[in-house]
Order: structure tokens, then C-alpha cells, then sequence
């Protein structure tokens, strides 16, 4: 650094102070701007048909219709705390934080600064964060992370539920915004990549009886509207590490209250 | 851990295998509940009269409104990418990382597992993420930042610019999905607590000429309804670290293609 410069005048490597691009910055595509790029990594994965993106034009469509139907109260509150989850194996600390977040809960410590908030690494009660990142969790850990940080939580386990009964949670809680719900479902079962994962929903269009998924790996697939039977479908897998099936959770801001039912066990081995 | 049970079974401090909450359970508001929590912590702010939250009910009435009036096109593609800072000081590469996500621009890197993506950590070039850390960055570095990881961007300084010219490219580019408009103000000077900031603008309300800026310190407030002069006047605020104003930028994936203008040069001091 020359004498007499602050670190803010320090210049950048590839334009100048007066913001000249230099000779010799790199190009986009050229291997030998980003070296650490291994050879299978991905950007983005496509959308199965059946799936339509959130921002395309049959997207926007979609949500405009469902928004006059009164069918994305929820959104609004989700759609503020929206975020991506913070490591691959994350998706139940993701939704979680996100719902946590939107549900207005005062996680009662503080995230950095002076602020009291929630993100994935402070939900590390029911089970390691080290083992998270190497395999996730289960529904009953995620029904259990709720609990514990200030949230009514009801669960429905698809072999024991219905699609009439999970169309009734979604049409439901869309249209109050102290309500989140959220699905535990196989993408395998939805024809997209991978296996177990969690995901808020955002929305509900009733006419196309699809679901907002507001996807929280974001960096594979973008938030989408799904077909509700679909997705229902998906949530009857069984997980092998507990031998019980996937489902869709229902949450609210306050312990006192049960929305759905007064006696929710959670006995999928936590 | 009793022999024989797996991770996975370990039992939670708060919930007993079977799902019943144990005695003892700390309660909210508890002081032995969390007792890392310092005297002077923080559970979000409260926004000024004139902000309206973007999840309450007159702010699903302005967002319909403006829906209806074709000025919430590029609403989309930065809600699917919207995201909390993840440092106090991290509003300029929150913002930046949102916008460059938005824009579906490859960083040609990998973020974690095999997945090419922005994220805050990953925006060190033009200056040091330790001292992005403590004093945030400039309007000029945030600039460079863009342009070194592939976006075109043109910036406008408050104090050569004027309300009109804010106006139209706040229009202009709510009505368009290709384009992210960002804000650098001084939040003093809209009745909220701090001093620079920056955040994406995610749509505009003709009528009411009121802005929705998608706030990126979501822990403090949420995303909300400002009035545009209001907004402008706080974009003419001196930065005491460069002596320039602060301003507003557009930004686009195509490194080929000035929107605005064929040559913006940046000055202050990067």
C-alpha cells in the first residue's frame, strides 16, 4: 500500500482508485480466475415441469390469482423472514429459523451485536450441530427445536394423515398470517434431486390446488408452486433413520395455545 | 447416554423421549433461562409513523396496489433472494449479495457442498471482510464489489442527482425483472436509529409515492413502505469516511450493457 493511503483507499486488483478496469482482470469462464472451482459443482438445478418457478411469468400469475383469493395471508409474514439455509444438510434449522423469525418469537439471547435473534446455529438443543451438518434432522427433532425455542408445534405424519386433511391445514393457516406450516417430504417423490427435506409453505392456489414452497436451498432450486397431492404424497416416504414416515407441521407463536389438537406425541426416536 | 440408544435417540433436555415436557423446563423471560443475555439487548425497533411494515395490513394493501399497477415486476426475483445481512455491519454486502443472487449472476465458486452462490463471506475483494466488520463499506466500494463479481452497475451520487432521476429509476426498474435498484442513505435522516445503510428497493406505489425497501437487517426492522423524497433527501447525506454523498445504483447481470450510462466512474475514495 502506498504511504499516505487508508486501508479505504486501498485499491482494488481489478479497477483502479478511479474506477478504470485494469488490464489483466480476469474474465467469467476463464479457469484461472477461480481455480477452486472443482469440476462437478453446480449452479442452480432446473425445475421439474410439474413445478412452477416463483418468479416466472406463469409464476406471478399464479401468486396474483391466489393473493385475490385471500390464500397468501401468511406469505407476507414468511416472505419478510425468507432466507436460505445455512449449510447443505440445514434445511430443518433453515425452515425453522425462517418460521421462528416469522412467527415473531424472541429467541431470549443474543445473535451478534445487541440483537436477539434466530439463525440456524442457535438452534442446538435436541441434537448436535455437528451431526446436523453431516445428516440432517428428523421431524421429531424438528417438532422438538420448536418447542424448545418458544413455539406451539402440531405435527401430522402423512401415513397417518390424509390429503383432504393436509389441503385443510394449508387452506387454513395461508389465510391467517400467527399460523406457519411447514412440509417434511421426499424431493425424490416430486422428481427433483436428493432425498429429505423441509421447506415452509407460503401459499395455497386453490382452482390449480398447488402450494407455494418457499424452498430454502435456494442455491439448488428456486421457491416454487408445487401440486398439493404431489407434495402430500411425498410426505408418506418413510425415513430410514426412524422408520416412520415424513409429514407437515403446523406452528404458533404462543405454548398456551394448541391450534389443531391438545396431545401431540412426538415418538419418532428423538 | 443410556447403552444402546443411537444419537439420533438422544433424549432432549427439555422433552422426554415420548414427546412430554419434563419439569423443569425453563420458561420464557426466565433470567436463568438464558443468562448470556446482556442488560442492554435488543428484540427489533420499532418503525417510524411514516414507515409502513411490509406485513402488516395497509402494507398488503400498498403491495396489492402497487401489484395491480405493474411496479412490483422485479419484486420477485429479489423476494426469492431475500436474505438478513449476516454481520451488524454487513447491510452493503447483504445487499449486494441479494442483488447478485437475484440477478442469477454465476460467482464461478463454490459456496459450500458442490454449489456455486453468493454469500457475504465470499465479497472479498476491493477491501478486507475485518474491516468490513467494523465500519461497513463505501458507496464506491460497494460499486467495485459489484462489478468485480459480474454485474454492471451504475451509480448516481445523491448530491448530482435529483428527486426526478430518482423517481425514474426507481420506476423504470420496479416495472423490470433484468434490473436491482439499491439505496445507500443515512438512516438518521428517515427518523430511524443508525447512520449508513443500504438496502435493495423491491418495488414503488405511484400514489402514495412510497418506495418498498427490502430492509437487509431484518433483526432490527422489517421490510417496510418509506416515502420516496424522504428517501432521496437521506441519499444526499455527506459520508464522513469519503467526503462524497451517498447515492442509489442499478445493477444488471450483462458486464456488455450500460443501462444508464456508457461511463461512471467511481471517486470516493475506494
Amino acid at each position: 500500500m502506498p504511504a499516505g493511503t487508508t486501508e479505504y483507499e486501498r485499491e482494488c486488483k481489478y479497477f483502479d482508485i478511479n474506477g478504470r478496469q485494469k488490464r489483466g482482470m480476469p474474465q467469467r469462464g476463464d479457469p484461472h480466475h477461480h481455480p477452486e472451482v472443482p469440476k462437478e459443482s453446480f449452479f442452480r438445478r432446473e425445475l421439474p415441469k410439474h413445478c412452477i418457478s416463483f418468479s416466472s411469468d406463469e409464476g406471478k400469475k399464479l401468486f396474483r390469482e391466489a393473493l385475490g383469493e385471500g390464500f397468501m395471508e401468511n406469505y407476507f409474514t414468511l416472505a419478510a423472514q425468507y432466507r436460505t439455509q445455512s449449510e447443505p444438510a440445514f434445511c430443518g434449522l433453515g425452515t425453522l429459523t425462517m418460521a421462528l423469525n416469522a412467527l415473531s418469537i424472541d429467541p431470549g439471547r443474543v445473535w451478534k451485536g445487541p440483537w436477539r435473534w434466530f439463525s440456524e446455529e442457535m438452534l442446538d438443543c435436541c441434537t448436535s450441530l455437528e451431526l446436523v451438518k453431516k445428516q440432517g434432522i428428523t421431524l421429531g427433532q424438528f417438532v422438538c427445536l420448536a418447542r424448545c425455542n418458544g413455539a406451539q408445534a402440531s405435527v401430522f405424519y402423512g401415513s397417518d394423515s390424509d390429503e383432504a386433511t393436509f389441503r385443510n391445514v394449508v387452506e387454513t393457516t395461508s389465510k391467517a398470517s400467527e399460523f406457519v406450516t411447514i412440509v417434511s417430504y421426499n424431493r425424490g417423490k416430486v422428481g427433483q434431486t436428493g432425498t429429505g427435506h423441509f421447506s415452509p409453505i407460503g401459499g395455497y392456489h386453490p382452482r390449480k390446488d398447488m402450494v407455494l414452497l418457499m424452498e430454502v436451498a435456494r442455491f439448488k432450486y428456486p421457491p416454487h408452486w408445487i401440486p398439493l397431492s404431489m407434495l402430500f404424497e411425498a410426505t408418506k416416504d418413510v425415513d430410514a433413520v426412524t422408520g416412520r414416515s415424513r409429514g407437515f407441521v403446523t406452528l404458533s407463536p404462543s405454548q398456551e395455545f394448541c391450534f389443531w389438537c391438545s396431545n401431540n406425541k412426538i415418538s419418532d426416536k428423538m
